[in-house]
């Protein structure tokens, strides 16, 4: 394994304070020794901080004023030597200081070369690694919290648990097949493989159960608003930004064009879609038709679509309900402040199960109602009692839903009474594909491209 | 003076790997102490870090994953108290570490509040306090170094010398004026004012020369590359980025579409003007008209005017010659690689005394001399040793001017007979402008609008 020093800029981009250049490695300490102009580094105790400055070897003169701090192996971010540089937040800066540390020899570090090392010398597993990257990108409080506990081992403790369970029954079936002491050893060592698989396959099934709420806290929920012209669909996009927190975040590797608008709603992560198209035209069906409209909703988790209280339904207006249908949806009727013309009937009918919520967004009435309906269609009753283990990630669902397959081939071959020893290796399956969640059974490439999807100095 | 605990983000704002939050005041250590779950940061040395969780008070629960340093007064970046605590580098997990402090009873820092409370508790003086925010918003190393040998002292080393023997000057007359020990003290008392004052006017007459390149360095220089179409605008542009570090800032306060593209050419920062409008219709001229790119170039430091070398001079050319007039110019004959037909004795006739570069931008030739050329317009012929004291501030510039005025005026009255003791008030009057400068005679509300210029959290 690479032990060689790493170093990157592990602070955001941009313009402020403070900044940092991050070493790690078996040499971190003598290098940035050599740089430092202050106290001898080598020297000093582990976790603690000291001014000085950074010369640049090449010219021998002072290129920054630092605080470097010296944490040595093993109680440590990677488990290896670190120093970390303090320098001024500028561009220009933290660039030098950089420049300086890799001239000086230190490598730079691969996107979440760090985060790897903590893996690699095992202070966390790999779900405990994304969620690291998790929590760093997490877009509301309830989703860090989700990548806090994950961060913290409560997933892997889960899994590893489960694995515990099926290596103890495999065990069991070893030593009853390679010892049988009862005559009816076969019957029980089916009866015991078909208890354990079963309270495995309803914990996975559980864990399973929240990948659609961890999914939305991770990613965001793509919500579309439509409606027909002047509905009030800018209101009502205005209001949710107003009321609540919302963070725009340039999408990287795209044109600079490309924005998310996230919105948190009581702890619901709305993706606002296409907000441009709406604060621009007013009207997106209007813009890109609604044909183009079609394909936008189709790649929506859920659907706000706008009517006219003031006004009768339109042709318009049931298209949009055709093109949203089978799909999550909460109707508004907005404009109560206009008399009724709406057949309020008519549009319930359409809704079906979805709720229909009345509002007035200019007299700010009904906002209440229609965040109490985006939360109750995603935590259903459900008491967040803060203390829940969601599964976030696709990866450990796509997981999750193999070894419950595995599970059921196991269950239907006991059932069909294939031997023992069949049986077995669809339960060893289960183990390995649990395995890999933690990173226990997992292959170098997998791993590589995990972290490379880290932002750098990670 | 406030000794409250002030907090803030330190770290630029984005996705990265740490964050840092700044606790500084009498209570800092206590306030982090109530958050933080781990060892007793009251108790701690001073200058050390520490592993532990920081609990929300709210819920009791863990908010955060989080490495708290503690520095204790006086030997800090504040002369106070300075906790900062390093939790994740996402948007939502540093927003509720600061919130979770504020919460607690800190005062979030205004602009530049830490920085102040270093220059109100005497760590480093105004001009020091100016270059720290100089030095984050440096756009190349030779703005840095700028800074950083400001904020090392080196002007107010400068400034408080002259600023000394003017106050010597004005002890020798009044001693003088007192104790007349000969015949001749008026002439004598007179002589030595003349010289000293002059010696002084002399130095900072030199501190102002350098300030037109302190100003390029600190600002970049604002320029336009004009020429007609197809001449090569856009190579040029392309050439200059790519060969060079570009750095390229959003205009914060402004539209997302103000963008600053700032090109390190052999330490010079050009700030390209209207790169968005040359990139988009590759001619500024046509896309904007005559008239308007006449405003435009009033506007810049430096015109970057591109013939072809393969075209007859047109009426247009000469129109952009007509426009640039009495301005800094270096003037491109570019495409060399085609055959000539530009008339090269009339465009050096054009030019004046400013350089004509030959050059291929696409066979990548002429670019060295090209930046000689912008490199030595703006230093002429000087070598940077590196080692030069530059003014790059226009508070500076403005209190130098004054006071060189002042010294005139003293000057003046000596020659026009006035008595001493009226010359005594020009001279105090300079020891007082120059004090503005390293701040020790400047008031609470000058002080307050230049910090607040600061960015959050230094």
């Amino acid at each position: 394994m690479d032990t060689d020093t790493i170093a990157a800029i592990s602070t955001p981009t941009g313009e402020g304070a403070i900044a940092i250049v991050r070493l790690s490695g078996d040499d971190a300490v003598s290098r940035a020794n050599e740089l430092f102009q202050g106290k001898d580094l080598t020297t000093v105790d582990s976790h603690t901080m000291h001014y000085g400055k950074l010369l640049d070897p090449e010219t021998g003169e002072i290129a920054e004023e630092v605080m470097a701090s010296v944490m040595r192996a093993p109680k440590t971010f990677t488990r290896e030597d670190i120093v970390e540089i303090n320098c001024h937040g500028g561009l220009v800066s933290v660039n030098r200081v950089l420049e300086i540390v890799l001239a000086q020899g230190a490598r730079l570090a691969e996107p979440g070369e760090f985060t790897k090392r903590a893996f690699l010398n095992g202070r966390i597993d790999l779900s405990q690694a994304e969620a690291v990257m998790d929590l760093i990108r997490a877009k509301t409080d309830r989703a860090m919290n989700v990548a806090l506990k994950q961060m913290d081992g409560r997933l892997s403790g889960l899994i590893q648990n489960l694995r515990q369970k099926l290596l103890e029954t495999l065990a069991q079936v070893e030593v009853n097949i390679d010892y049988p002491e009862y005559d009816d050893v076969e019957e029980m060592t089916n009866d015991i493989m078909q208890e354990k698989t079963a309270e495995v396959r309803d914990e996975i099934e559980n864990l399973l159960q929240t990948a659609k709420q961890g999914k939305i806290l991770r990613e965001g929920l793509a919500t579309a608003i439509i409606g027909r012209p002047n509905v009030g669909k800018s209101s009502l996009m205005n209001t949710l930004v107003h009321e609540n927190k919302a963070i725009v975040t340039e999408v990287p590797g795209t044109t600079r064009d490309v924005i998310e608008e996230y919105v948190n709603v009581r702890g619901v992560p709305l993706r606002l879609v296409d907000t441009a198209g709406i604060r621009e035209t007013e009207d997106i069906v209007e813009r890109i038709g609604v044909e183009r409209s079609r394909q936008v909703l189709t790649e929506a988790d859920l659907i706000l679509l706008v009517l006219n209280y003031g006004d009768e339904l339109t042709e318009e207006d049931v298209k949009l309900f055709e093109a949203a249908r089978d799909m999550n949806m909460i109707v508004l009727l907005n404009k109560t402040d206009l008399e009724q013309n709406i057949d309020i009937e008519r549009v319930k009918e359409l809704a079906g199960d979805n709720p229909v919520i009345s509002t007035s967004l200019i007299q700010e009435e009904g906002i209440d109602q229609l965040e109490n309906a985006i939360s109750s269609t995603f935590f259903e009753g459900e008491i967040d009692s803060g203390d829940m283990t969601y599964v976030s990630n696709v990866r450990h669902v796509q997981l999750l839903k193999q070894s419950k397959q595995a599970l059921e081939d196991a269950r239907e071959g006991m059932e069909m009474g294939v031997p023992i020893d069949v049986v077995q290796i669809d339960v060893t399956r289960t183990w390995e594909l649990l395995g890999e969640i933690v990173g226990d059974t997992v292959g170098e490439s997998l791993i590589d491209e995990l972290f490379s999807q880290f932002c750098l100095g990670k």
